[in-house]
């Protein structure tokens, strides 16, 4: 067994900022960084097969989500099947996550609208007295998670059952799914409660990570390859994000997540804060977030992959980026995103991509509009597979910029 | 321009019955046959794109609806695109039906549960005193579908306004659908209607195939390049077959498509009775019939190509056409159908076929079975690719027995 399954070759260091290119090496292949990791919630990147996600998307890592697969179709079945990758016949490498943000969605914040983004520099203050984690709220809306110093308690948002995950229920059962990465159990907070809270739930995170780390290294099967990523916490204090990652970055951990919620205004500052801090020889995962701003804040302040469901989600409900055949400061594309229902494409004949999207480029926008319009699952399809290329791509494009020194 | 667009090349006859393998020659490219045509009602494959036939089903040619077409996104809208081909994205052969099925299917016996099987033997005797058409009736359920000798009043099933298909009308729509083989307008019967209505529909259907002709010839444009196929009808009537494939046969089609209602036992036999009298220099279609021992039974007794949803009804609700193992007589594969929802499956780990289906010996029936359980998009999708692979091949394997002399 190799003692160090994740490893992470620092290719180059950008001069100007913490971006930098490399390569993480995982038991199931190689993944160059920067990179977009597709995601496929339930062991399925949405209509996509694999042979669709080699020729048409261009990714090289897939990652699933813990608290899904537990639920459905449950990790000792994939188990069973010899881990994510064999069950969804995906040769190369895998992540999982720990859960953490799923329980929080899911449970006490389903239905609230709450996103990782706080909505405004006001939301703070506004959001001051809403601990989305009382059970009085949760009751509220009929859904249960309650947080203890032990674990969290919630209920399955498929059929109510209750459940627990505990960092150590979280490691065994991403030992069961057997993805190449996987991630300590975590408390990812709402960008809607206080300054104490967050410290609170960041404090219980670290207790959290040692347990992860513990509960890793004593239930190791040989037969298992996995590397741990450590998640950095804090929301959108610097304060909190500089002690969570001077914390983080002193434990054994293969790589880090960096959770939680941020502004979109001083994403850049947080993560500049933290990847100062966490140790360069080791990866860095921005968890949640993807659209090509974003990215690129990331990568200019030293985050190597990204994850996001926003290239499927948005394909679902018809809405596509589209190259404005403009480009930034860093020469890379600008994209706008476009809603394919707008009335305006029903007779637009012209391909909804013009540059190399290998969908955009064969297809129309009246022809999608249709499609849309008449819910034939053949738009759905064809949405997610150039936005997913789309993200990857304009990642790749990212790295290439830094191995050039662009 | 080509004054014979759609031709037929015979390759070979089979001694012991009709069965026979050819080319059909159309301005898009041959389709050898006997061969299955896959079905796209709204110039759509559910949920494959055209590089997905090409991959995993292998068509030659592509049918869509007229009437669903017309209705959206409007045929004037595909002509303005130029053709359904560019529409979507296919380069191969393309087929529309006349619409006549569907303004009976939609309007009429809408929700009727009205197949173009007859249920059993006694059918025709318990529902004689049923005529599907009448105004009375189909008000019943909303539905208005009025026949007349000109043509057919009908309501759209998307929003409920008024339309009307004559022969010329139907023609018109085809022609600027842009299919390389058009059908003449005819009157779909149910299998529940008795002899004198069976009759009656008959007698309009060849009135209305000489008007298909007139309105074909007299309104063609000389950048149009499109074959004509006129429909046999008579229901499961032989003497009425007879006629109808006698009356037709003297008129000036490219080709036939052999429409309306049979029983299951008696399908070879109709089949017979129309093939013995149809040129055997021209093309013959079996409309929407695509059971494996139908699309044998069809071919035995003269049929030169096949359409039907049933692939992809079937997989997006979890059925799977499987190879058993075992062979027919002709040794042919004969297939089971499962499905993939049954408890049987969770835990089984097996690729859903062993033989070639390349989707069906990539994926396991565990994994379709969480698929279909979540309700993920991508059990649908695979699910259709393999059951249209299945049965395209299986179609394909018949022309080989032929060639080969088997």
């Amino acid at each position: 067994m190799n003692s160090c399954p994740v490893n992470f070759t620092l290719e180059k260091r950008c001069k100007r900022s913490l971006a930098r290119a490399g390569i993480i090496h995982t038991p199931h292949g190689p993944i160059t960084t920067p990179a977009f990791v597709v995601v496929g919630t339930k062991g399925t990147v949405k209509s996509v097969k694999v042979d669709d996600m080699e020729k048409y998307v261009g990714n090289q890592v897939a990652l699933a989500n813990t608290y899904h697969l537990f639920l459905q179709p449950g990790s000792d079945l994939i188990e069973e099947a010899g881990g994510l990758g064999k069950f969804m016949n995906w040769v190369g490498p895998t992540m999982t996550d720990s859960g953490g943000f799923q329980v929080f969605s899911l449970g006490a914040a389903f239905g609230k609208g709450v996103t990782k983004f706080a909505k405004d520099a006001t939301a703070d203050a506004d959001g001051s007295s809403l601990n989305v984690y009382s059970k009085e709220l949760a009751s509220q809306h009929g859904k249960l998670c309650v947080i203890d110093e032990d674990g969290v308690t919630f209920t399955s948002h498929l059929d109510g059952s209750m459940h627990r995950f505990t960092p150590e229920r979280s490691i065994e059962v991403q030992h069961q799914i057997g993805a190449d990465i996987i991630v300590a159990f975590d408390e990812c907070t709402s960008p809607t409660v206080d300054r104490d809270y967050q410290k609170e739930a960041m404090d219980r995170t670290h207790r959290w990570a040692k347990r992860s780390i513990m509960a890793h290294k004593n239930n190791y099967s040989a037969l298992k390859n996995q590397g741990l990523y450590g998640v950095v916490q804090g929301g959108r204090h610097l304060d909190l994000r500089k002690e969570s990652a001077c914390t983080l970055a002193k434990m054994d951990f293969d790589g880090f997540a960096i959770g939680g919620s941020f502004s979109k205004s001083d994403l850049g500052e947080s993560l500049e804060v933290v990847n100062q801090i966490l140790p360069e020889e080791k990866p860095r995962h921005l968890l949640g977030i993807g659209e090509p701003e974003d990215i690129l804040a990331g990568v200019l302040n030293g985050c190597d992959t990204f994850d996001c469901v926003a290239p499927t989600r948005l394909g679902r409900t018809g809405t596509l980026y589209v190259n404005t055949g403009s480009v930034n400061n860093f020469g890379l594309p600008v994209y706008e995103k476009i809603n394919i229902l707008n009335q305006k494409f029903i007779h637009d004949h012209s391909n909804f991509d013009f540059s190399e999207s290998p969908i955009g480029t064969q297809y129309t926008k009246a022809y999608l509009a249709h499609l849309f319009r008449a819910k034939e699952m053949l738009g759905p399809h064809l949405a997610s597979l150039h936005n997913l290329w789309t993200i990857v791509n304009y990642t790749k494009a990212i790295r290439t910029k830094i191995l050039n020194d662009e």
